[in-house]
């Protein structure tokens, strides 16, 4: 059976990737990480996600630099709307997907698997560099020309299957292949409920209202 | 004053990288990689390097998979020689260079450093892909392609500057920067005195024997 590593967040577009992954006939190992987020909670939904596809996960901790992003640690606020549209938000954590991609290479080459799916996408976002389709042509070039596997002729693939999609689509795409949405987490703050006020519950929502679908989270 | 991050290993080659980074004016701060390796003696080794220049150390634990390498855990043994020229030995670790630099490039970011410095060179060394030039090429893209610091164009500069260096040459430029080569450690088995077996023993060795030099680890 064709092995991949799967990059789960706990949001919606990696637990899609997941079950899309799963669908195409993956056996799939869901990699979590543990980077400093301002709250479990996102770790906690990636298990249940990767549980509830009948996956394996691993949590792997990874000592951010705390003072790079109002996403790490809680002495900054995460801010609600964005300065300028083009802005990179102060969300923008350094380096983050190649950080996680590289390390998702790693135990790919390590477990022999072929392929890498991440759920990143260039529409409805933040404007982070890193979700860009530029970014992931360079990595893939990168993972060819700086592993055995790669220099070898088996190199790792890495699919990013939603990357010119916007959410609604791939809430849509999601609903078809059965993902659980209710065990999703993108609210930037922790808690009990979504605080609908942040930049990653305002693309949730519009995307919800935009597919037609309610969100399991709305009580 | 300029600041650089410094990839520093505990080894020869990094040990001159940070010596020629401070020549070069920069105001270093140095990461220092526990990744799982057979033995600590190199990261004490780092530490003591970086404290002998003066500069501040991190210590970052990053979980690399067990199974990738000969030289992560002990189930394996470290072998003494390639088993064919060309051949990439069992003491490559899968994406390790690109592990790390991502991991550099988010400090450099969150720090405000404007370069990397890596030892990285592709003479006398063990064939691994990540320390070829063409490597460090992508990777320079990638950076400039998937960062806010890259986007806005004052993109992290990673520097390698023993690329195209042989063992001896660094070890010659070391001598005549002061680095304290007899903090370094090179031999893949910890323990209190080198192997003088594996194949990074036999190219330290080549290369202060070329360099016309006593290894100072020698007694």
């Amino acid at each position: 059976m064709k092995k991949a590593i799967v990059l789960l967040s706990g949001g919606l577009d990696s637990a899609a990737v997941l079950y899309l992954a799963k669908k195409e006939g993956f056996s799939c190992s869901c990699l979590i990480f543990d980077y400093g987020q301002r709250h479990k909670r996102e770790i906690e939904s990636a298990r249940r996600i990767a549980a509830s596809a009948g996956c394996r996960a691993k949590v792997l901790k990874i000592p951010f630099p705390r003072e790079g992003s109002s996403l790490l640690g809680k002495q900054r606020e995460v801010p609600l709307t964005r300065k300028g549209k083009g802005d990179i938000p102060s969300t923008y954590v350094p380096a983050r997907n190649i950080i996680f991609l590289s390390l998702a290479l790693s135990y790919a080459e390590a477990s022999g698997a072929g392929t890498i799916f991440i759920g990143a996408h260039s529409q409805d976002y933040s404007g982070y560099p890193d979700c860009r389709p530029q970014f992931y042509r360079i990595f893939q070039r990168l993972a060819a020309c700086g592993t055995k596997s790669g220099v070898e002729g088996r190199g790792v693939k890495i699919r990013a299957p939603f990357l010119n999609r916007g959410k609604a689509s791939i809430i849509r795409t999601g609903i078809s292949l059965g993902v659980p949405f209710h065990l999703s987490w993108s609210c930037y703050k922790g808690g009990l409920r979504p605080c609908g006020k942040c930049e990653s519950c305002y693309f949730r929502a519009k995307g919800f209202k935009e597919a037609g679908v309610k969100d399991p989270l709305d009580l």
